[in-house]
């Protein structure tokens, strides 16, 4: 008696045939379907995969109580989620408990700063995970350009270190990847400059989705999505 | 005439299920296929699809002039490669030219540190990539461990680099990825020891394929494939 399966499936970056054979066949199979989404949206992780549901499958949304209405900061905020990631484990866990096999869709890879990791620390149940192509490949490969060469050190960074952190491992770093971009464009943008890179940085909105969008860090706005990634591209050995 | 595509088509870290539906798409139904190995071996990726290619599918084995034989430094390491990446691009070009569509199979994530790029910096054809899951994300998910968490800061290096480089840059990483490992264990090694995170460091040999195995860095002999990487799993912000 060992319970249902809660599978963290991988989506990819965005695109509906950017997820694996594996993942795409247990999303199609799924009686049970778990998400996270923001309160009032449909979910993106949810839209990936529009089309492909059962027509009896089961939907479990997880609504974020928060994103940015508090700071990662305030004491509130940690207690907040970690009582609904606790409220979601429980269900996930009933589930299973009923010998049901629950699929829960990730963006990007599961164990890359994803959400699931969130619930797969927390879940009695049994975990299998199914990898997937990360959203900084689905960027580098929309940017036509390789990442990384050769001996290059690749440094992947969330824009919400500070300043001086950001500025003194993006002048360390050959390739240079930097996620949850957000509202912090405009210290990273200082960082990237100071650490003299702004002419050689990519802005990569909404990679292999419909809205994609590469702009050049010197042409970009101030203002960009939660789906942003900046890329400076190494330039190592090569015969 | 803008001539027949070359598709740069990512792999994945080896098990067949977890390429992508795109790449299955177009692998199943090439008419060629080119992909590179060392001389007098069937070759890691074309093992991966055995069994998926059609009946009349025209294999181009791109058989490496040289692996470890001559030392990286050595001059004629790179003229050989060199001639050897632009005598590929030469029969590409050629089939692009003739109205040939081509798949290029690439281990992992074409421009993540794969050969590929090689050509693809030479192609005067049409080119396509499909991007794949890392070897990394393989590996961790073997490992059973989220690799990054929060704000963490994830470095990837590769085992060439020198000891002292090595060092430096493990103590100053919160998640760790080490790729190109091989003979360089020993050095590697040292460098983890230095830094002083043998106790968290993990072996992952052949990730997701038939002969994974993931040992703790202190338990390794200082033999390892070609097709191993090690982690240090981030530890950080969670709710
Ligand atoms: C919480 S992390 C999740 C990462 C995900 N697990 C992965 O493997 O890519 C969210 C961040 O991923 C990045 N991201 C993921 N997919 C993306 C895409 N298709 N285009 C641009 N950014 C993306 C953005 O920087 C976003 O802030
Ligand atoms: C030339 S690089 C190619 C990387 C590839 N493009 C990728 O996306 O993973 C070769 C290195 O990738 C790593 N690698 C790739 N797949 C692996 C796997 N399944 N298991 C362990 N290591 C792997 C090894 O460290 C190997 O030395």
């Amino acid at each position: 008696m060992s319970g249902g399966t809660i599978h963290g499936v991988g989506l990819g970056p965005g695109a509906q045939d950017l997820m694996c054979v594996r993942a795409d066949r247990l999303i199609r199979n799924a009686r049970h379907i778990a998400y996270f989404r923001k309160r009032g949206r449909s979910g993106h992780a949810r839209s990936i995969v529009e089309g492909m549901l059962r027509a009896d499958a089961v939907e479990y949304p997880m609504e974020y109580p928060v994103t940015t209405e508090i700071p990662l900061s305030d004491p509130r905020y940690n207690d907040l989620l970690s009582t609904f990631y606790a409220d979601c484990t429980a269900h996930l866990d009933g589930l299973s408990a009923r010998g049901e096999d629950v699929v829960v869709l990730c963006e990007g890879d599961p164990f890359f700063y994803g959400s699931f990791m969130h619930l797969h620390s927390r879940l009695a149940a049994p975990v299998k995970i199914v990898p997937g192509i990360t959203g900084m490949s689905g960027a580098w490969t929309a940017s036509g350009t390789p990442i990384s060469w050769g001996d290059d050190v690749l440094t992947v960074l969330m824009a919400t270190l500070s300043e001086e952190e950001l500025t003194r491992r993006i002048r360390d770093s050959h390739a240079l990847v930097v996620m949850k971009i957000g509202r912090n464009l405009p210290r990273l943008r200082r960082a990237v400059e100071a650490a003299g890179k702004q002419d050689s940085a990519w802005l990569v909105e909404y990679a292999t989705m419909a809205d994609q969008r590469i702009t050049p860090l010197t042409e970009a706005t101030d203002v960009t999505a939660y789906f942003s990634i900046l890329l400076v591209h190494g330039q190592g050995r090569r015969p």
